[in-house]
């Protein structure tokens, strides 16, 4: 059985704008440059990640380089967005990250570097990565392959990003070479993918499950804080989710209380919460929902949320 | 068939307490400000831990950032716990350790601060995880996570590790808050997990697979070295091991001479020897014990040795 | 359907000894003194490789440190032996490289520093890992493993990478020793595993399958660009593969054609291509070649590959 939070809902009302605030007091952090960081998909089972590291070490020794991760499921752009979304509103400005989640590789596909509102730098092939901080884009430049490009490797076509990627990232991060020489500028152009939003529906809200938390197995969704906040929704009321997988059903009628955190409910109990990039979030405590009741993420997966039971307002 | 070891016994006995020196030694490093590690049970395939050293590089891009492991299995305090036992000894005083293997994040579990003798700070929740270095810990401070906490993320409850733990501890590397001003002192009260102790009875020792040596699958015991000394076991000896789950016995009667080195038998035969903490381990030689005897580590799995066979002595 | 390439064939022809200059171009790299890498087959769930860093740390809090990987299937030396192949041209002189795939330690098998023809130092015990680079190779020293030692180590028998090779490896980082005082010279002396060379046999080439390209399962052989460029073959050929283990056919009269990458096939048809070390490659697009063909990599692994189709030529 699970056990409501008794934590005061005023608590949720009070910090109604602080996602807002968690980012703009970020963007005050300090300068980093010579900061270089790398996503992929390329895993670390070979030697890829180390070449990328080798090729920036070779332009700046000093450089600081950093892994976001590179366990990305193979060819999967969207979480490779998802992932930048995630993270780069927790590194400082003048932070160079390089984004190689890349099937089009050697191909006609276009490479850019796009700026954000916050001075990062995202260095990546042009196939949708930035769609999920695609708000946060000031400005993209695409990359004039020819020339920035690790010299002698011009015959080498499937390896952008240890040829083209991490090399010109390590010279952005290095000011060896500035964001107004990369390329000519594309304005805020560069490709997107559709993106479910989140809606409001009579007394219910609608969402996506936007990505899978692992290694827990909590479901992550793209139903932000402020929905929630608009209907009045707060710890210790009780929801009931529905998840249905391209329309079909999954799971049905689940009921879980709305907590602050896991071990408010019992171990192997269902709770619904605010994750860590405050949107609706619904987990077993201890436990993972996403293999109990089978459910994955992606566009194809919808869940709705409805409130059942409400807890006693002061 | 095994292939005991010809090294000289006395090579043994010579080194009896070279565990102690080992610990000493290594104490007289220099210091390494500036130095964080990380630990936790989030892996690596999402954005958990990036978004950790985006904190901490934001907090300071100087820092040298170092992974411990991220692959704590989920929830497992006690494996966290083994990891620390494990590798605080290697680094040099000043290092900070930020360790969150936390099922309780956002409860009213605590989270604290502690100092080791040689000058380590190690930031953690309060949940044992200090356990197995209990008697190195000098003094514990409670954060008081109101003020010690990154400043925006005062609505995020279940990502402590980004929001105070990595956060506190880049600033405590980075010399931007001193150790007396986390919190509340609180001596050295801090939570324990029960940890069974190895025993000496009559001519055999008792103790427990504390953990299994991924991915070699070796089994390593909480037997000390100074244990086997006091019984008088030598390289070349034989000993004979048994195991049991719960009381149950798992593997019996096994024969394994005590050897320096697992290529002193043959491929796929067992050994046993002194691990790199210099307690013993039972291995076959590139091969997984854990795997071929279906044995676990943790309180459950003990074990019990004796010996059967002596080395020529000199 | 697979799209064959309309890249022209002559961009082929015009880059014919860009491997060499690749190489090259990289040698006038600046010197990297402070950067250790380091590669085993350790893993990265456990704390050995947190307590290499560990040691490095306590020797010199300044060194960077980075991973090649810690992936190596367990005691697969040939792995790491292709890894550092793979991986130690993109890292600039100076750089120590710390290698450890090891089931001989504590035993009678020697450990050495490999010095290449670039500078760099490569740190590991001499069971064939230095095979790949051998070329590359222009002296090696035995390392005195009694005095160079991580301090108070000296009955830890089972972890070199820890008590020796990461120790050595940082202070030759650090410049606190040099090369020379390493241990005695032995000139170009080391082992070498045996290396299958890739031939040249009437109008088809014969090499094996090297390694396997994970996490997308493309196969790379031995068969380098050079050779392709000799039997006249470029992008807009049609090839046809053969592969075989211990001599029984694996994949029988495959039809790929040679392409600049994965790309300009569509999802899920053979290709065949220049890989990032400039060597015959083939794959899937978007799909794993090595788990739908059941091929595997190293010395019984095969491939015969002949030209079936010539692109138009200019």
């Amino acid at each position: 059985m699970s056990r409501p939070s008794t934590r005061p809902a005023h608590l949720v009302a009070r910090a109604r704008t602080s996602a807002c605030v968690l980012v703009l007091v970020l963007a005050s952090a300090l300068p980093a440059q010579g900061t270089l960081v790398l996503q992929s998909d390329f895993g670390t089972r070979d030697g890829a990640v180390a070449s990328m590291k080798g090729v920036a070490t070779g332009v700046d020794a000093h450089l600081r380089i950093h892994d976001l991760t590179h366990q990305i499921e193979p060819f999967d752009i969207w979480e490779g967005a998802y992932r930048l979304r995630q993270v780069t509103p927790f590194w400082p400005a003048g932070t160079v990250v390089v984004s190689v989640v890349d099937p089009g590789v050697g191909t006609e596909r276009k490479s850019v570097v796009a700026r954000t509102r916050r001075g990062l730098l995202i260095v990546t092939p042009d196939n949708g990565t930035l769609t999920l901080i695609a708000d946060d884009v000031v400005e993209v430049r695409e990359i004039d392959v020819t020339r920035q490009r690790l010299p002698g490797s011009e015959r080498s076509h499937t390896f952008h990003g240890r040829d083209i990627f991490a090399y010109l990232g390590a010279r952005l991060a290095a000011g060896q070479v500035r964001f107004d020489q990369v390329g000519p500028s594309r304005g805020t152009e560069f490709v997107k993918l559709p993106v479910p939003v989140a809606r409001r529906e009579g007394d219910a809200v609608h969402g996506m499950i936007a990505m899978i938390d692992r290694p827990y197995g909590n479901l992550w969704t793209n139903i932000p804080a402020a929905m929630l906040d608009a209907v009045g929704w707060k710890v210790g009321d009780t929801l009931e989710v529905a998840i249905a997988h391209d329309g079909r059903p999954q799971v049905v009628a689940l009921k879980a209380p709305m907590v602050e955190s896991f071990g408010f409910a019992a171990k192997g109990e269902p709770v619904a919460y605010l994750n860590s990039l405050l949107e609706l979030a619904v987990a077993l405590n201890m436990d993972s929902f996403s293999e109990r009741h089978g459910v994955g993420a992606g566009p194809a997966w919808t869940i709705r949320v409805r409130r059942v039971g409400a807890a006693r307002r002061p």
